[in-house]
């Protein structure tokens, strides 16, 4: 691939590049890029709104992390939201601050990665800023999605007797990175990085290249099932769970050995010699689905694909707690950076 | 002030601190901070989406930038991009990527000035997200609008004949930028840097905490006229009148001396041996308003307060020129970083 120098386009002309075969395929998407602003139509509908920053070093190591896959993760993450809002995403601003060392062809990469992921999701891009950066790359997408009214689901809905949910596995994201990260220290000055990772491919996906669940939105839709509570799970189990408690006013029961855990996980944590529950309570980036439900709803939940009950809620006076698998009652802590 | 280290409050003590007194006040803002998305509601009316992203080093100094104003700025510059579709901006997201230099204090002062621009504009913060950097600030906010149905003004509705507006004044703001680069290259190693500005107060203004011009499209709005096309002008008169031209399919004629300058800019230009008009068509930061209007309302226009007229559409076969003081024609060229 060559290696065009963003100066030779200049600012304009990299944002027409980057652009010129983006269409709009959204109904409420009027007018997209190339104006001050987008214009939408949400007439009858709520409009969701939510937005993520991604720093390099920070949020990402480009050591690693395929520009191609970042600009469908930074994408991902931000459909994650809307639809844990039981909402689903329309439009996307992307914003860009990059530094000298990108080429064009590395950017073309990013938003083959992030035009993917829209077109997946059916999501348009209408529009963003980019700029140049002293340092590292800069990413700060903001997602636009429709609610049907009434039917938002918030962090604030959880009732006592709910039962606690959650689709997918946890935990695979977060060993992805460890991975990763390991195998960047040990090859550590050599020129091409390219470790064995057979076997662990499932891993290296959760990190890289993270969906988001519209399938569970869509289960639950064609069972007429609205959940009472919903958030997304980016920051971890427990930290997100604590939300939920905090929120609802409730309290909650946890249950360590209903914790889905996928088999690569647990072989890598074992490896790391980290306690998988930890992985999976504080590990974060699995962008699964957690939800609360009436406690009626028990059969019908415990019978469908990819949803696991993971515990119940209670009185808030009983705060939020994790029975382990000893049977012994541990109080739930939140992690977030400091 | 005190000076209290982020990581004594963590990533979310941080988030409570910084929004816990942000109240919502637009009809439209249905839910804002504290869940995964914002809720809004635009039934019956168009959405305006817009963003922006700030980058320390690039687009502001914190040698001389006050936080205060910072936030300030960062929430007028997007609600100038709403104002030039013909719309209300109502709500914002607010991304922060913070350094460890900084201390929750100096995070408030930013919210403070932000919160400041909000409730003079009548805007509702509705979201964010802050992470920590490894290196300067970065700030990302992306606003949401509302338009009346019919009545959104694109760059792309020019037509020839039409009147070329320009509100307020041009090339202040970027000789602000000029007068604090020099100062604090004298100022350069010493600790307190507080030069004399006297009789340059309103360089400095325009620079540090510009408005955008609400008040213009109030004015118009009594007057019943809505612009055939709009832009704020953020990266220079050439540069955007550029943009009215390519997306309106027509050319222009700008005379040099209907270009409105300041007293102050005119007197630093000299100082600074630059050329004024240069200074005006290139500066940028300006958050002026540049419409089109038909040729009838031109008596109109001509007697309203703060709007000159600078200028025609033609056809586009006739490019966009600049007709200079001595009555040569000049092509119009654009800037853009690089």
């Amino acid at each position: 691939m060559g290696k065009t120098e963003i100066s030779l386009l200049g600012e304009f002309g990299l944002i027409r590049r980057l652009t010129e075969n983006i269409r709009l395929s959204n109904q409420s998407s009027i007018v997209g890029i190339g104006d001050d602003a987008a214009v939408l139509d949400y007439s009858g509908r709520e409009v969701l709104m939510t937005t993520d920053l991604l720093l390099e070093g920070i949020h990402f190591d480009l050591t690693y992390f395929p520009l191609k896959h970042l600009g469908y993760k930074a994408a991902v993450i931000n459909f994650s939201d809307i639809y844990a809002m039981n909402g689903q995403p329309k439009q996307i601003t992307v914003s860009l601050g990059i530094s000298k060392r990108f080429s064009v062809e590395d950017l073309e990469e990013f938003y083959e990665g992030l035009k993917l992921a829209c077109e997946i999701y059916g999501v348009d891009i209408v529009g963003g800023d980019t700029s140049s950066s002293l340092t590292g790359l800069c990413i700060s997408i903001t997602c636009i999605g429709e609610g049907e009214k009434g039917k938002t689901v918030y962090r604030k809905g959880a009732k006592n007797t709910d039962l606690l949910c959650v689709s997918g596995d946890l935990g695979a994201a977060y060993m992805g990175l460890q991975l990763l990260e390991r195998e960047k220290t040990v090859f550590k000055g050599e020129p091409d990085f390219n470790p064995d990772f057979a076997g662990k491919e499932y891993l290296l996906e959760r990190q890289l290249k993270p969906e988001a669940r519209k399938d569970i939105l869509e289960t639950l839709s064609r069972e007429g099932i609205v959940p009472t509570s919903m958030i997304d799970i980016s920051d971890g189990l427990a930290s997100e769970l604590l939300h939920i408690c905090h929120e609802s006013k409730v309290g909650c029961l946890l249950y360590e050995d209903r914790i889905p855990i996928d088999y690569q996980t647990a072989v890598m944590a074992e490896q790391f010699n980290m306690n998988v529950s930890t992985v999976a309570l504080n590990g974060g980036e699995d962008y699964e689905l957690l939800f609360t439900l009436p406690l009626e709803l028990h059969e019908k939940i415990e019978n469908m694909e990819g949803v696991h009950v993971i515990g119940y809620v209670c009185d808030e006076s009983m705060g939020a707690n994790l029975i382990a698998r000893d049977g012994t009652e541990i109080k739930l802590q939140a992690q977030g950076w400091t």
